[in-house]
Order: C-alpha cells, then structure tokens, then sequence
C-alpha cells in the first residue's frame, strides 16, 4: 500500500491532491491511501464539506522503506519526519525541486503550473481515466485555491483551461461565486490561535546558509489580521527562536485587491525586505506590494539575495 | 533555446533521447537543440547511419544560467560539468533521482521503465503529436539497446509494448534481426584503446563516502574482451589514480547469454564483490552470474553494502 499525503500544514491543495491521486491511483490498479500530515485550514475544511468528502486521516508512524507518494511538495523540510528512511516512489508537484532523493526509480511528475491539482487532471486525461464529479470538485477548488482564483502570477493558460473543464463534470456553472464563498470561508479566522494562524500556510526555506520561516495569510478581511499583529508577532518571535531560524516573516494577502503587507518581526527582516525588495517598514509592517505569490516573487528574491 | 542532452559516456539512448526530445519540444513550440556529451559508441554511430541521421554536435559552453534539458540522467557527476551554473528546466529519465536540485519549478518526467524512449514515446501519444519515422527507428533501437532486447531485467511491459509500436511507424518488420546487427556493431571493437573500451558505458556512484566507477561492456564476443584483460587493467588502476577512486569495475556482459563476469582490480574491489555479492574472484574476474544490469541489480546491492 502507497502512502500519499501533501506538504504539512497543509492547504486545499495537499490534501485534495492526495484524496484524487490516492483515488486515481486505486482506479489504476496501485492500493494506495490518502493521508495528511496536519490540521485542515478553514477554506479546506469548506471545501471537504461542500464536496461531502471526509478528510483524511492523519499519517501513521510508518514502517522503515514503507513506499510513499508525495504530492504538492517535494523537500525534507516540508514533509513528514524521517522520510529518508521511507521510499518515495512518486511525486506530483509543481514546485522547484529540493533536496529530495529516491533510492529506487520513480515515476516523477512535475511542471510549472499554477496548482499540483491541473497535473492531476492531466494525469487523468492521459489515461482514459475518466474524473468522478467529486474528485473535479476537489481540484477545481485547488486550483481557485492555488491561484487566487487567477490573481496569483503563478497561474498558467493550463489551470483556467482545466478548471473550465472541471467545472463542467463537478457542476459548478458560478466558478466566481463559488470561489468567493471559499475566500469567505478561509477568512473567517473566528479565534484561531495566533500560532495556528502563523502556521496555517507555513513553510521553512534554505537560504544559504540560513533558513527563514515564511507565513501566507490569505484573507479577504486584512483588517482581522492586522488587528491581532500584536499575538502574531509573539507567535513569530517564539517560532523563530524555536525553530533556530534566521529570520519570519508572515505576508498578509488581501486576495481581493491582490496586495501584500508583511509582517515583519526586526531589524534583521527589515534589512533583507529592504535590500531585497526595496520595501521599506513602517510599524513592523512591511509593503510588498502585488507580490501576492511565495514561490514567484517572495522567495526566489529572497533566494537571490541570499546567494549573493 | 533549451539544450537538451544526455549524460557523459553517452549510449545509444542518451544520444537518440536527446535528438527525439528536442525534436518533440520544437514541434509543441519550445525552441530546443540536441548536443551530446562525449563521442558516440561504435552502436550508436551504426543506429544513426542506419536512420541516416546526422549526430548531435557536442554540447559548447553555455552561458549562465542558461536553460537545459537533461534526458536519461540526472546526477551532477554524469552530466556537464558546472550543471549547477545553468538552469535545469526540463528531466526526463528513467533513473534513481539523485543530487538534482532546481532553481524554478521543472517540467520533470521520471518513470521506472526500460528506457527514456518508452518515456518520449508516451509524451507524443499524450500530446497527440505523430512519430515519426525516423524518431520511431531512433527510439526502437534506445529500447532494444537499453533492455539488452527486453533481456535485462529493467524491462517493463510497456517497453515492449512501444517497441511493437514504433516498429511499425519505423518500418522495421525483424525487430530481433535489427537487434542482433545492433549487437554486433556494438560488439565490433576493433582496435578501440583500453580507455576509451573502458568509458564507453561507464559511472560514477558515490556509495556512502565511498566513490566507484562502473563500467559495462555489453557484448557478444567477451572472448575479445577479455583477450585485452592486462590492457583494461591497467586503463581501470589509472583511472582509479586520476578520479581518486575508492573502487573501479569493468563488468563484461554477454548480451545472448545473459552473464556478467566483471573485470576486478584489486583486492579492495573482490573484497567487497564477495561480501556484497558472494561473488568469488578468479585470476582478476569475478562471475556475477546473470547480473546484467548495473541500474538493477549491481548498483542497488552496492548501495546496500555500503549503508551497513
């Protein structure tokens, strides 16, 4: 049996990914079970329901060299613990390639589109396979998720082009309305802890030879984030000294108006957004502008700055 | 312009690999050129003669950061030197991942089947882009070179399914006597140096903090191989010297009765063929049996002798 799970703290799109890929997989003849390695944010949560489709359950401890695959991540950093001693025999991502290595061949599937999920669809095509209605729901709704409905740079002609084509099998004829009850969905932060809300889309990155912790907070309602910055900013303080980092940093993108404050914990992050981006900080906030995108615009920035 | 190739010491299938991939990404609109990494083999040559195909020019220095295409391999010490100045944007291979990290996310399509043809080969009918004739004659003969014709136990079905396939486009009605002349162009040694005989198919694996060089003669007249034994030797122990070798190994392989006896220099090298293998070495030549395949079965149980 294949383990497949997504990245921890995950989003719509890793667990999804791992529901439809474990589901194709089974369809094609591999056993395969659906994990996730974490808590649902609001929006997947929404999306689960709507879809009637109950979450996954959480990884168990597996045996050593038990085979699993791994989808909308690829680095030991973002993965389950001791996934070295594990065999990875798939990977679906549309990431840059990390520090991953398999001791056997895989079947690795890769390519720089908007959202793991347009992949998966494609995976389907390819095979004759055709996609349940359940599991076109679940993808489109990653890559609305992924994309911001468009908004993200990352977004290619391939995801509005599968989503169009998911849309149709799920029966979903308002993809707009649709989209913004998700927004709503994941913006209702309610009383979160501020360390959940740092964590909710939340990844540590290799910079040299220092690592930074970068959180995403997708809201259509900035005005709640930024009126709990205080919490959010001990919550950062104490990962950082936690985790050994070097540097946090937690961007709040209003998905509507596609924009990016950042918050920013000292002078040390203040230095780098201002060096590396020209952003200057004004009460610990920092304005990125429309770099609504961490893996187009935040870190390969950061990545050139630090390489330099 | 993406450069595509494959990895040094090229084989028929890092060779034809990089011509069909090229070929493909330039008709589905990506402006891409084939080059090759070091002097063809003498069944190359006689493959490319037989479809009447020109041979891909030798990779020249790229400039920084410039796109690359890499087929059949994806390790640093098998390809060009300085890879991780230039941008990997493409992978398609058929190998254990290994040191490979990019800087933006890849188009990466690993699968664990025979050969990289049987790959390039699923990426037409996908995109339903037609082979043609001369892909179909180059990619046939990867397989058939790759899989030893379907002998080696890396073979897949769908490897044998795409051989049937391509046969019929290329025209090939005796896919074994096609075979067999492959066979014995790569067996036609001739006067071919010690060294080079020695780098024909051959690699470097880092094993732990050990490092070897593996090379493969695949043959159907090991008699001469073996004829040229002192000659060999002596090419091995240099190459040992120069590239600060933990190991060196020149497995000779009869391709029509599937054995390997491998070519040992030292007692370092039978040590460890012995308790890796429980291979005895007699007179500098230890009898791997029926290991043909150095992806499957001589490297893998390495790695695992070294791991202890």
């Amino acid at each position: 049996m294949v383990a497949v799970f997504g990245h921890l703290n995950p989003d719509t799109d890793a667990i999804t990914s791992a529901l439809v890929y474990a589901n194709f997989l089974r369809r094609t003849g591999v056993d395969a079970t659906a994990y996730r390695l974490g808590e649902l944010n609001r929006e997947t949560a929404f999306v689960l329901s709507e879809a009637g489709v109950v979450a996954p359950e959480v990884l168990p401890e597996l045996p050593k060299g038990a085979p699993v695959a791994l989808v909308d991540h690829n680095e030991g950093a973002q993965s389950v613990p001791g996934l070295a001693d594990l065999t990875v025999t798939r990977v679906v991502d549309h990431h840059k390639l990390g520090d991953l290595t398999t001791s056997v061949p895989p079947y690795l599937r890769f390519e720089p589109v908007g959202c793991t999920a347009t992949i998966l669809t494609k995976l389907h095509r390819e095979a004759n396979v055709s996609v349940e209605p359940q599991d076109a729901r679940l993808m489109l709704s990653a890559i609305l998720s992924d994309t911001l409905h468009f908004r993200s740079p990352t977004t290619t002609p391939e995801d509005r082009e599968v989503v169009a084509y998911l849309a149709a099998i799920a029966g979903i004829t308002d993809v707009t309305a649709y989209a913004l009850a998700m927004f709503a969905a994941k913006s209702d932060l309610g009383d979160t802890p501020a360390d959940q809300l740092l964590k909710m889309d939340y990844k540590v990155f290799p910079f040299g030879e220092a690592k930074w912790g970068i959180g995403v907070i997708e809201t259509t309602n900035p005005a709640y984030v930024f009126g709990r910055a205080e919490a959010l900013r001990q919550a950062m303080d104490a990962e950082k000294a936690n985790a050994g980092l070097n540097g946090v940093l937690l961007s709040v993108v209003d998905i509507l108006n596609e924009t990016n404050r950042t918050l920013v914990l000292s002078a040390t992050e203040e230095k780098v957004l201002r060096e590396a981006f020209g952003a200057e900080s004004a009460g610990g906030v920092a304005d990125l502008g429309a770099r609504i995108s961490r893996k187009k615009q935040i870190v390969p920035a950061l990545e050139a700055y630090f390489a330099q």
